[in-house]
């Protein structure tokens, strides 16, 4: 696994307060603002950072049914670059003493091909294949 | 304040399990590895994820006593240039509706002055001058 962050995502009780706190209040710029879904900052080269629904955090983690760890409010995303690369990442993670939380397949929310696996002390990598996100050469990330 | 994270930082309740799976099992490199207290990792071009033992990474938030937002087991850090601008950054965002977890100090680790402020949703983060850290131009990240 490339040694590499691409999101940071955040579960988020209020979405309106993000935007006063760091939009109104801060100075910040959204590089993406979906209502009542997510808001993305750009805080370092090609890493965003993601402010998500609870609601729809919760949702976009479910599938396991059974899973052994709980959503913990906090997902990285590393993107690769297809379904199968997903796979065999997933694969090699769970290899390495990784828990699948959510088995590769199509996401609910951006388009995504993905999978969540949470690591020995429970944090979760989204694995992800994302056709809509780019990373320009001076590190700008561009979704869609 | 700059749109910009410099530290994602996690409590981590087995040190030993990090090294297992993201050294051992991905192939992972530390970039700074100190036994017992954290291991960090380069994720994003001058973004340090840092694994920070739980016990610690709850005295390193405490001080306020009676904080009304409990540590989360995430922090985002931003770092400034000098203890004035810590000082100036942690006003501004209190008035943009932050809460003050621990105002501006010496902090127990790294050699650090800062302080914690938690977002409206109860994420932490700390603002930090730390001497001891820097940016080269390719973005490695050093620490001392």
């Amino acid at each position: 696994m490339e040694q590499r962050a691409h999101f940071i995502t955040l579960a988020t009780p209020d979405l309106e307060a993000v935007r006063r706190f760091y939009v109104e209040g801060l100075g910040w710029e959204p590089r993406l603002d979906v209502a009542g879904e997510i808001v993305f900052f750009q805080v370092a080269p090609g890493l965003l950072l993601g402010f998500f629904d609870a609601v729809k955090f919760d949702r976009d983690l479910g599938g396991a049914g059974d899973a052994p760890v709980a959503p913990s409010g906090l997902t990285l995303a590393h993107n690769v670059g297809g379904p199968q690369e997903v796979r065999d990442l997933v694969a090699a993670m769970a290899t390495a003493g990784g828990t699948v939380l959510k088995p590769p397949q199509e996401g609910a929310f951006g388009g995504v091909f993905h999978a969540h696996v949470a690591d020995p002390n429970g944090v979760v990598w989204e694995i992800a294949h994302n056709p809509h996100w780019r990373v320009d050469e001076d590190g700008t990330v561009r979704l869609g």
